[in-house]
């Protein structure tokens, strides 16, 4: 049982693995098994090297916990890197979100400038309805569902979070 | 053994699943038990109804593999939808990627040239150095990268791909 004193935490972690069948599963495995919290997940081969996939996972838990994890996914073979990027705090985070709204008349109006002063771009648009595609960190994403719910929102697509650190060094 | 006649497709499924613990875990597993392809995936709270999550799966593999891909999914009890997006060929697919350019002089100046024809974003930026974030399907950021590769290339975050359909209805 986590010690009750430690507040969950919201932690980035950024992983190198082999880009070999099966290493998902085992990673997302881990997780599961164990009960650790997935709040997004994405996967992609970096494209220029590609025997190599990066993995970024945001997970929520007391910092015991987020240890834990940390130290067993280094213990996996095919995983060569983690880095919890909220704690080297230097890191740019975005998600990307497609938004669908259905509406008309104050309703559209409404969509629209709040899409345009979340400077999302409209990528596909009917006599009835808009698709926004919008970037940023997950609450600002949040926040903009948030304020088009009540206008006729119909659904929902996000990519979960990748990540970069700042500064011209690599990870 | 897939017969050879069948050329590999590129297929991208929308899954709405039960967002409880295993069910990533299960839908990941099923793709590297039977070795089936993952070349993207990405999953996140559908935030509106937060009992569900959304799971897009990009994969490759020839017509027969990819409807016995979909029988499968759909008998998994946490699974309430499969959709094939490249079926339904009215769907919007969005990739972000985050990525980091070192150099100096003429190659610095020409990465941000070819940034600003592909209309990304300068997020980050040194004396030494730029975070780009660019939208778009992943044939275009592919082309991105492949076109910064020999201007000091450091690294690359991708999202993987969200997706929507086009038009008013919801999927």
């Amino acid at each position: 049982m986590p010690p009750q004193n430690e507040p969950a935490e919201r932690h980035t972690l950024s992983l190198l693995v082999d880009n070999e069948p099966g290493v998902l599963a085992r990673i997302v495995g881990l997780f599961s098994g164990r009960g650790y919290n997935i709040d997004s997940l994405t996967v992609s081969e970096v494209s220029h090297e590609s025997h190599l996939s990066r993995i970024t996972i945001v997970t929520t838990g007391a910092p015991m916990i987020i240890d834990q994890i940390k130290s067993q996914l280094d213990r996996l073979v095919p995983v060569h890197r983690v880095i919890d990027l909220t704690v080297t705090g230097k890191t740019l985070e975005r998600e990307l979100a497609l938004i669908k709204v259905r509406g008309s008349g104050e309703n559209r109006r409404e969509a629209l400038l709040i899409a345009d002063s979340f400077r999302a771009r409209t990528v596909d648009t009917t006599l009835e309805s808009f698709v926004f595609e919008i970037t940023g960190k997950p609450d600002k994403i949040d926040q903009f569902v948030s304020l088009l719910a009540p206008l006729g929102l119909v659904e929902v697509s996000r990519t979960g979070v990748a990540a970069i650190g700042r500064g011209p060094e690599g990870m």
